[in-house]
């Protein structure tokens, strides 16, 4: 498809503001029709979300969450777990290492689900969707200043809280999503070969 | 439930950095072990997402969508219309006139699905998520250096698009998943009396 009616060159641009954080940019931009304007963004390197699924004593498929306190929303969301990648940081392994750092659960089998864009029109983030299973509970090692708490819901409870708006966060909803899906046959994961669990950092 | 343990209360904060669009603040915080750390965030209006519901000659439900071009991310995305609330707007009004400045759609039926947050960790912002019927065809008004495509597709084809990773928007992901929920009659969602459409602004 012909896109040449939408699509934004960059003419000039700098750096805005680089905090602990947030690194953001203004760049001026030539607009399809021949006008500039600016855009403002955040540069972010990416992040990883992994849905880990656990098969209970009963057969019953449960996924692992947490809850964790946002400053900016100020509140505690149920959240599926996730994180930054490091520099340089293979996606695989950045999911391993957070899975393990912040529940303590290592998994054998990992299957990519997609990718997704948290907020398209003010920052570079992707964060990519992983699927685990062959979960066992190791010991988590939360980073310093990382305050949160793991627990198991059914996928059942995990739409009813998506539906009842106990979970807000547009990465877990897109979670719910894949899950729903995966669950009723309807999307097919593609399971990589089992793998020594990682030994994290 | 008592979250004690979680929570991270203010102890001093500045703005970071207010440009033409971001507008940042980095605050000093008490960490639930007492500790501190700062938290970085932008500050923004929030927004509003509608998912407009179309039917066909043939009875088939179809959804409105758009194909705009985001600078941050560089791919030209399909997307529910969107937009942000102005100051002191009621979010019923500005998802009225959203829908009808970028697709030139008036509804007669509205519904509150519900509330996302994008990027809760660092940004303020929220999107509400409304379902639109009822649907007649005007004239759009794009904003100043807006360019965007309007198009329909039925459920199913979103579906596959999200399944497949030509859709990764997260608050289209998210619409997604109460698109199918409530179109299967798992999610019911309560309808407002119809209304007179606005007239924008």
């Amino acid at each position: 498809m012909d896109d040449a009616h939408l699509i934004e060159t960059r003419l000039d641009g700098r750096e805005l503001f680089k905090g602990h954080f947030l690194h953001a940019f203004r760049d001026t931009v030539r607009l399809p029709d021949g006008r500039s304007t600016v855009r403002e963004y955040v540069v972010h390197p990416g992040a990883v979300m992994i849905i880990p699924l656990l098969v209970d004593e009963n057969g019953q498929v449960r996924v692992v969450l947490e809850r964790q306190y946002r400053y900016p929303v100020k509140q505690v969301m149920v959240e599926f777990p996730a994180g930054k990648l490091d520099a340089g940081e293979d996606i695989l392994a950045c999911a391993q290492r957070e899975l393990l750092e912040e529940t303590g659960y290592r998994a054998t089998g990992w299957a990519r689900a997609g990718v997704l864009h948290p907020v398209i029109s003010y920052s570079t983030e992707f964060i990519e969707v992983w699927f685990a299973r062959g979960l066992s509970l190791g010991e988590r090692r939360l980073d310093e200043g990382e305050f949160l708490d793991v627990f198991t819901a059914t996928p059942t409870e995990l739409l009813l809280w998506c539906f009842e708006g106990r979970v807000t966060d547009a990465k877990t909803l897109t979670g719910a999503l894949w899950l729903q899906n995966v669950l009723a046959g309807a999307w097919e994961l593609d399971w990589q070969p089992p793998v020594v669990p990682a030994g994290g950092r």
